[in-house]
């Protein structure tokens, strides 16, 4: 049976993109239908566990058959909404903006690039990824004309609140936020996804240090 | 009481980078104590919790009195081996490899970057961040001669266990992984994180087309 949004727990919604990741690699690899089982063993999470997640949305499985690899994979695509063709701004084009202008992650979460934006006359019209660096003073009426729903914001800390009030001032509801702070905004209808990379490096540290490898993500 | 490393929950540990984040900001504010109702309000964790997650690990608090933020702060970088003298090679110096090797990250986890290796002739030779690229067939010597025991792995991903397998054999026993692929060498004594940057975008796309804000880290 199919639950309502908020019913479903956010440890389920946490383990989808995993789900998606693996169904994409066995899609590429030409698989076209798993088992529960082998799905389990793949992802490391127990057939029971996944059986019960799936189930939050719909019946996926058939009995003695397993999953469709395609089927599933599009599904949860929907579930997690990538392919809504969310649109996004860069802030920030330094060393780390610049990085995810170029990397694939944005294209393979079916997000697409836009625009990106600083304020530094160093780098100010040039091209990065193919994209014109553009001023950051133009950046409402940008993001206003170009329907732009998204930011990944990738500028000093001390700045990411400001900067993302005018965002959501001309649309921007969602924020992919790297400046290594927690963005919050309760006042405002948004939505905010703080990325602080070092959390998984001190894991790391953790398990060099403690040899304990049970940190799961 | 604490508990020995078997015990502690992995939730535990992954709850511990966040605590460490806060204190290090409230150090650098300038404040001495904090209460764990406050310290609960700033990181949205219960203050029950708190407690029960710091018991784990010995005695920190003081009724009445709250925690010393300068002392806690050092012992949650103890327990997460980030004081440990980690020393860290990357692989892969294209455009998130550069971003890594000029990012704060490691150096705010007590990890020293000592080298900088890649095989493609454009970057060999080049500095990026103060350290000059090598070649990657001198890595094994080097990682030995430099007492390397992490590796940041940016590098494609069907090159990534084979480079991982070469690193482990020059004493190389933490893998700090973003080649986007789940890599696992259970044969070996080594420790992994995987970094799936797009599961957290995943989730962002969720919360925009779900409205739902659930999602906790």
């Amino acid at each position: 049976m199919k639950k309502n949004k908020q019913e479903i727990s956010p440890a389920v919604i946490r383990r989808l993109p995993r789900y998606y990741r693996y169904l994409t690699e066995l899609e590429r690899l030409g698989f076209t239908k798993i088992s529960s089982a082998d799905l389990s063993r793949k992802i490391q999470v127990t057939a029971s566990q996944i059986r019960q997640d799936l189930n939050c949305f719909g019946d996926f499985g058939q009995q003695g058959y397993g999953y469709n690899v395609k089927s599933l994979r599009e599904s949860i695509a929907d579930i997690l909404g990538i392919r809504e063709n969310n649109r996004a701004v860069i802030i920030g084009v330094g060393h780390l903006g610049g990085a995810l202008a170029n990397h694939t992650t944005l294209e393979k979460c079916g997000v697409k690039l836009v625009g990106l934006f600083d304020n530094s006359l160093d780098i100010l019209g040039k091209t990065v990824a193919g994209h014109l660096v553009r001023d950051i003073k133009d950046v409402e009426a940008f993001c206003i004309e170009n329907r732009v729903n998204l930011a990944v914001l990738t500028l000093p800390k001390q700045s990411a609140e400001e900067m993302a009030r005018r965002l959501a001032s001309a649309g921007v509801t969602g924020f992919w936020n790297f400046a290594n702070t927690e963005l919050r905004l309760p006042d405002l209808d948004v939505h905010i996804e703080n990325v602080h990379m070092g959390d998984s490096l001190m894991q790391l540290c953790y398990k060099l240090k403690s040899g304990n490898d049970e940190v799961e993500n």
